[in-house]
């Protein structure tokens, strides 16, 4: 066993509270051995500096497609319809499996850079994702997104069975650091044949089912009319809320479709600058959090946030919560801390999310001597609403280093950056 | 006359296209004297590199209270009156001159850090704010805020001349880059007699009038009760919408306000961030820019927001503005672009926020070369919704730097915020 100690830090404790502690983390296992007294914690073989810092369970961001990073600034500005049939879904369609490498590397390092360290993405040529996560060092639940509107029967069913393969090809890879799950778009851009079959396969494959649900009230509308119910009630009746699925966005939800949710154990991932950006409307949170729905927290694509830093949703989510609540007193800094790091790994079923003895060793150490984090009257308040990313110092993943001193060690950011920047440009000239 | 060039970057301009050029600044006159291709340009005295990098406008944070940086996150998640009265107020009345100076240079750094070449101030201790932005070199109009309610008779008028003669006093201060306004706090913290006043002592002297309009529903319906309009018409009657005057929030307004505004040519400076935080509600942005209102940005103060990067704010306008008009399309990227720079500056009359021969010479050079800033298919996107002030290299106002390399050059960032963090603990202990 080799040991990494991380060292004269205050550490963000699982009941929030905040103490002068060491983190004691076993490598190999990528588990944390021991929080504690620095006095009462053996030496370790590495050290990490932690001080004037505060150390966090990494962030987990529950939603996103991250390849879209190459379609970032792309296309703003305009409505949800128009923005995926003019511009996302024609970029999209020239995407290469090379394209896709580059997109989730970039993702990655913005990533890694602003204190995630697991993600769960839909998207498409995941071999190519699964082999960026595997060299970048993060954790992932990932799955290939399915979409059958428009396709013959034929197509649809090899869709669908292309997005079992992967959940099962890939399910435990990267030293298990990989898990994955069957992802149908969504319900109104799936047949009920197909989304009764994703469920089915995901059973088989032993993997849960993540897939879009309510999140505009244009997609609310045609399922009322063509099944005579509410959206979740048609995916219940089809199997798609069961402990362990967890479905992104929720925005438009009415009480019985909340208290489905509820007694089902299904997560729901809350997207706010998604929601904000494409005026898709505003999350119920604080009614989720009082149903006892395990609420996550997600960017969704880079497309429509415009970046992938975890902090920023925090604020986000905090700040659309009282607009939806209409209370200044909903969605306090202590639930979208909670969120982004417990809630999103419930809702996605990672361990990770909890600085405590046999949690797994994914942290992230934030350094608090900045103007913007100055007085530090309360140290939650400022990961919700003051941290950005780039006040991540140190990234840490299943017991390895990612970052250190900001400098990404598992992937060449330069690199990555140039030729995602080269292959976005080609894409859009495609396109 | 000495000159300093900015070379080597690629430079946003008026029409928000952007283009490669190097800027030319006269330091002595503080004005822009060129903006052009690099071999039309003289030498220059001094240079400052701005490769792989976005030169933009100095942003102008037209709203704020700047020394409540000391109350970052000292008491959030609760609405506004509980907020005010339990927490806000009381440390409020234990602020000392030494604080305001502590709190007002911390929050300048942080803007200074965050790419902020200008500010409005409405705060007390004025003198303190003056000597701070002396020091640090920015642009601010600085004002003493009035409350007469719950004042005797004397101790009203007391204030309101002190907010008269603080106008007077410190009007075309250091060096012509501070400049003033009277400052009624707001509509129903005022007698009506003190408003008048207040309007009559600014046209003595020569300087605009600011005031705290319209943020909250509570505050709009006892001037109902009690005058029988809405506020803007009751704020129109005593003389407050004229030309060069500008109101913070404007948060709830009815179409004939609307027009009031643009009859009048007074400004509103939208404050997103503070509008969301203490759930006052959604500013109706597009149609103020549709109205041709003119329209700034303020992060108000960092109790509520809690941050002063107006690039997040920016980012929180251009989503805000979305869901308030249940379009995406509406608030661009290109309007608060606009609204954190032309638009603050028009609105607290100051002639920053272009970068042209003859503005003044408030610039920021923003570093581009970020993964989060990767691919760049549009600058002006990423600026609304990816840049943050962290990315930020260095600040010019005035043709001086006051930041170069991310090192503050005019005040001592460790000592500011060492001092700040001491009165701030201590401030909290006595209130
Ligand atoms: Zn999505
Ligand atoms: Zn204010």
């Amino acid at each position: 066993m080799t040991t990494l100690r991380i060292t004269g830090g205050r550490v963000l404790l699982p009941d929030l509270t905040v103490e002068r502690a060491d983190v004691l983390v076993d490598r190999e296992a990528g588990e944390i051995l021991a929080v504690g007294d620095p006095e009462d914690l053996a030496n370790g073989d590495e050290h990490l500096s932690a001080a004037g810092s505060l150390v966090i369970p990494g962030l987990v961001n529950a939603h996103g497609h991250a390849a879209m990073a190459l379609l970032r600034g792309y296309a703003d500005d305009k409505p949800l319809d128009a923005w995926l049939q003019e511009d996302i879904w024609p970029a999209e369609a020239e995407l290469t499996p090379e394209d896709v490498r580059a997109g989730a590397e970039l993702a990655i390092i913005e990533m890694i850079k602003s204190g995630t360290t697991a993600f769960a993405d839909m998207y498409f040529e995941v071999g190519e994702i699964v082999a960026a996560v595997e060299a970048s060092g993060m954790r992932a639940r990932l799955g290939h997104g399915i979409v059958t509107v428009g396709k013959d029967e034929e197509a649809a069913r090899a869709d669908v069975e292309e997005s079992i393969r992967v959940a099962r090809e890939f399910d435990g890879s990267a030293e298990g650091r990989i898990s994955t799950a069957v992802m149908p778009h969504s319900l109104t851009t799936m047949s009920e044949e197909s989304l009764v079959r994703s469920v089915e396969g995901a059973r088989e494959a032993g993997v849960p089912v993540h897939f879009h649900a309510n999140e505009t009230r244009e997609e609310v509308e045609p399922i009322v009319e063509e099944h005579g119910v509410r959206p979740l009630k048609y995916a219940d009746r089809l199997g798609l809320l069961e402990e362990g699925n967890f479905l992104a966005h929720g925005v438009h939800l009415d009480e019985r479709e909340i208290g489905l949710l509820t007694e089902a154990g299904t997560g729901v991932i809350h997207c706010p600058a998604s929601n904000m950006k494409l005026a898709s409307g505003m999350a119920p949170v604080q009614r989720l959090l009082d149903a006892g729905v395990s609420v996550g927290l997600g960017t969704d694509g880079a497309a429509s946030n415009n970046d992938l830093d975890l902090f920023d949703e925090m604020r986000d989510a905090a700040m659309l919560g009282k607009l939806a609540a209409d209370s200044a007193a909903a969605v306090p800094a202590e639930a979208v801390v909670e969120m982004s790091t417990t809630g999103s790994a419930e809702a996605i079923g990672i361990g990770s999310g909890k600085i405590e003895a046999g949690a797994n060793a994914d942290l992230a150490v934030v350094d608090f001597e900045k103007p913007h984090l100055t007085p530090a009257h309360d140290p939650v308040s400022h990961l919700a609403y003051a941290v950005r990313g780039s006040d991540v110092r140190h990234t840490v993943c299943d017991g390895e280093v990612l970052m250190c001193d900001q400098e990404v060690l598992t992937l060449d950011e330069k690199e990555v950056r140039e030729t995602a920047g080269r292959r976005a440009t080609e894409l859009v000239e495609r396109a």
